[in-house]
């Protein structure tokens, strides 16, 4: 038959070394929601200037401390899958390092996303084990943009509450939609069916 | 830093070859819905079967043709990956095989999921650039069986068919329906955070 058996999400060549620079500046920390934001925003404004992806990082963190467990950048076109929101490619490159489909199995696990999640990402957070979520950007700011995020809940936040998954909103939203908005002002493909 | 860089999405080795013999069983078709449905439902239960995942199938087709672009099952304990439902994996495999993240680029393509998509997966689906998707159980029948569907909003169908893509419910909902409680009398694993 020769079926498509396998595919490999990998991320782009910059990040190790990106991320290394980062926690090493003089008072970089992990500590709080801001600081983590921090890392996430500047993933997401990265991932434009090399060119590697759309205007979205997330990271994955020790909710109660300040181990890095993972981090993602949207790979849509580069990568050429859909589903590879940098929400979605952090959840996954944590959950391999934890090696469980849970993250929530060695400790409470926080997602710190530079936009608010889309409709698919939101579905993924209760199945990806964190305990929490940190938002910069509003689906507001990611629309301006030129994105869109599909049909959430218009109460989405309270049903992840409900799910005992804590959401954290407008953390550093100005600096998260600012890199939207400057993707936007260059001309940055907008990738999704029906706005190619 | 020596991150996590990459994870490698795997189908079961079983996989390719049971497709094969499917096709080339005596009046094996993929025409219809019905008939595509059937070959989801089919890899639902072997899934089970082969203990590579959950009893979740689907695959992608041209929605005016018969040729199989890509399947996909249930691989989240196997893959230790929370994202990796059946047709978040035929839909990733399929964008391999088309290049592009947008199935539609090549054509009118179809996802044929063996129950209603998820919170997460119906957020995929226009993302994804298939023109219709098929379901064969509802969500009441993955409930039954244990599992949890998430958050969707109550209008799901209504928010695809506004974007174009259609929808159709209930195809072979028993057959497919039977696989999910056979699991679940089995004592099948329930796998999301809280109901390990």
């Amino acid at each position: 038959m020769n079926l498509q058996q396998h595919f490999d999400i990998r991320l782009p060549g910059w990040i190790d070394g990106f991320v290394d620079n980062w926690l090493k500046a003089p008072g970089a920390r992990l500590d709080t929601a801001g600081q983590r934001m921090s890392l996430a925003v500047a993933l997401s404004a990265e991932n434009v200037r090399q060119q590697t992806g759309g205007p979205f990082g997330a990271i994955v963190v020790e909710e109660n401390g300040s181990r890095l467990v993972g981090v993602g950048v949207n790979l849509v076109t580069r990568l050429n899958m859909s589903a590879a929101h940098a929400e979605i490619v952090a959840l996954s490159l944590s959950q391999r390092v934890v090696e469980s489909w849970n993250l929530g199995s060695i400790g409470a696990m926080q997602l710190v996303t530079s936009c608010e999640p889309c409709a698919m990402c939101f579905g993924a957070v209760p199945w990806s084990g964190v305990a929490s979520v940190v938002c910069g950007a509003r689906k507001e700011d990611a629309e301006a943009a030129g994105f869109d995020e599909g049909d959430k809940p218009e109460d989405w936040t309270a049903t992840l509450i409900r799910r005992g998954i804590e959401v954290k909103l407008d953390v550093m939203r100005a600096e998260a939609a600012r890199v939207l908005h400057d993707y936007a002002a260059c001309d940055g493909a907008i990738y999704h069916p029906g706005r190619t």
